[in-house]
């Protein structure tokens, strides 16, 4: 039996509460499968005092994370406090330089911060391991960085943000706006403290970034992401693309092509027979394609206490068990710096648009896509409301240049009654 | 950088094929994984001079597999033959006895002999790696021994062999019996030589096996699942399972009871718009529940060149980035003799029978229900046809036991035209 793995645990909210829970509660099944005892020697949060509901009492207490990651007592530093930079970067790179590994979840560092992280990480010959920060408790980093370590990975998607479905979901269920919903999960607390983070696509643009360093073997590009948030998805073009056989979710899509890596958080139009269509509420959803396995989908919690233990768990045991490896599954300064792709592959796309109520109106529009070079699969013409007329097109796969271009010759044909929406169709 | 790791290929079926392909495209992306050159040493295969689309012509070649799996130039002995003992064992165990690491394919193996092998690798200090052996390219056996490693598994569900999943997919879908999509399938080439090993549940429960010795750390055990395949099967009962919204799936379930562990793989009843009823055609689905992590669904193509290709990679670069452990999850001398239980746990339960066209026929089958404890919670009658009434009932969980009960007593009632049908209904 080999010596216990001694850890010092920096964060007790919900995450890290449900990590306490963990070792107490499993310590037999943890050292049943990692050969070793897992123990917690200290651990740091802002208020010793609080009741978390869980006892501290059997561990040493630090008041500085930076103390906490560089005790003698520390083999792990698993930092669960969050943010970017700050507190959590600082004591990460104590952590390293002090010779501990880490675990993680905050997706917000890693997706600014992983490279230099990592190459600290391995320049020490420590590993900093994040499941957790990524889709809660699926283990999507494993099944990509391992489980797919022999497939050239051609495209990787996901619904990552639970608090973004969950709007979506209820905004189609209800017939309410987005404003309504929006409110309402903001009153179950179903949002973070600042929810531009969820609804503007930002939380789940960091854990895109870092799936795809993974996936494509380049440097974590948070910046090169186009990102739009759910904000102006209305009811309206949810209610347009359910009536055409389909559903917006605010969709992160990463694939490498001939001019670079392309990486779009964004709602986006699915087939709602597809898993992505079908996925309800909060769940998370992430799709791997390589060019040997085929399609791969994985399902599960994305946030909350037990899920996302479940997946900090996972790393410890690893590092219990001795597995290690470079940060994003290549040695950090091997990694590739990607040029960031503007939508190059063509895509179907859904617009809707208001016409005003004249003779002529839908063919000059017509023509318009015609002349872009956009052709149209399928188009519906609602009964009038007011003066204008309601016109849904699903077009053929066109380039996102084409798309613009007809969009902007569409102002000058004086039919449009307001701008049209535009949502890119991923396929399955 | 490290040495190569070399390998000894034995068997050059449509898996074997696969796995050379990779290790030679894909020769740049494997090493930048995994920090070392993967290497093929020598193959062993049935005929030396088959043409298989592929050059051998750099690798060694061996008619016995005992003499590849011992070769000093072997490090990796990758067992692609297939068949619960015979070569494929006895190369295993030779391979073992001389120090090289196994990874294999092989479902029946391990699920016939895995303890015996396990045991063996252990002493032996190697690793055998199976990733291959469940689902094709779904990571599954990595999701479930490390992805969720701090987690008390609930419970384990799949559907696994594709075969069966497409049959009873194109039943539904042309309205066509079992024995006339059972002769499509097998004039196709979807079905193994022995097409028992499909549509008899062999296959899935052989994976079934293996995913519960995992999952509840117990002596892998085939011998303790409740085995029905999908023969009997009607179309009637896929048509009346979906007119009261659920499909019919060749299931495994494999959870921990009070009296011990209970596996089932039979058909199954699953709600149409759960992920289990979503899954047509020949995709495999796994589900993983655990305390802390909830429900994870994995889902992807269960067999094929490339995904089963994929998986043997994914054990081979684990092996080359030094990732060791116990065959199991836990070392082999410490999984339990768990009790095979039969069906203790309640569920619903799907009955399908005819009636004689007498008046109190219905009363009398209700009665015989309620006398046994079994409740009822949706019934529906049919026309009658010819001189018997078709009647379903799906009953609120009941047992096993209550259930049997009821359907012997049903007998002697004289109002049965035929033996009734019941399946159990496994709920989300």
């Amino acid at each position: 039996m080999s010596d216990p793995l001694r850890l010092g645990i920096a964060g007790l909210g919900t995450v890290g509460v449900g990590v306490v829970r963990i070792i107490r509660q499993q310590a037999a099944l943890l050292e049943a499968r990692t050969g070793r005892k897992i123990i917690i020697s200290a651990v740091s949060a802002r208020s010793k005092g609080r009741d978390r509901g869980v006892s501290l009492s059997d561990y040493g207490w630090e008041d500085d994370p930076i103390a906490l990651a560089t005790r003698d007592d520390v083999d792990v530093f698993v930092e669960l406090m969050g943010g970017e930079d700050g507190p959590a970067k600082a004591a990460t790179e104590a952590a390293l330089k002090a010779g501990k590994d880490v675990v993680t979840a905050n997706k917000a560092m890693l997706a600014i911060n992983g490279q230099a992280l990592a190459e600290l990480a391995e320049a020490e010959g420590r590993v900093i391991r994040y499941e957790a920060a990524v889709a809660g408790g699926i283990p999507v980093i494993k099944a990509l960085m391992e489980g797919l370590a022999g497939n050239e990975i051609t495209r990787v998607m996901g619904v990552m943000n639970g608090s973004c479905n969950y709007i979506l979901t209820r905004m189609e269920n209800s017939g309410k706006t987005y404003q309504e919903i929006f409110a309402e999960a903001d009153g179950l607390g179903y949002l973070e403290a600042d929810p531009q983070l969820d609804v503007g696509g930002i939380d789940a643009a960091h854990k895109l970034a870092i799936l795809s360093a993974i996936a494509f073997g380049s440097k974590v590009d948070f910046d090169g992401i186009q990102l739009e948030g759910i904000e102006r998805v209305s009811i309206e073009d949810i209610r347009a693309a359910a009536d055409m056989g389909y559903k917006i979710k605010l969709l992160g899509v990463a694939q490498k092509t001939g001019r670079g890596l392309e990486q779009r958080m964004q709602p986006c139009l699915v087939p709602d027979t597809s898993p992505l269509g079908q996925l309800d509420g909060g769940t998370n959803m992430v799709v791997l394609e390589g060019d040997a396995v085929g399609q791969i989908v994985l399902r599960g919690a994305g946030a909350g206490e037990g899920p996302t233990a479940s997946a900090v768990m996972a790393d410890i045991c690893d590092i219990a068990r001795g597995v290690r490896g470079p940060v994003f599954g290549q040695p950090a300064t091997s990694l590739a710096t990607s040029k960031a792709a503007q939508s190059q592959l063509p895509a179907p796309y859904y617009l809707r648009m208001a016409l005003v109520d004249k003779p002529g109106a839908l063919a000059k529009i017509a023509t318009v896509l015609g002349e872009a070079g956009v052709s149209i699969y399928r188009m519906r013409q609602y009964e009038h409301e007011d003066s204008s007329a309601p016109v849904l097109i699903v077009t053929h796969k066109t380039t996102h240049a084409a798309l613009q271009d007809a969009l902007s010759n569409m102002d000058s044909t004086c039919v449009m009654a307001g701008a049209p929406v535009a949502l890119r169709i991923e396929e399955g």
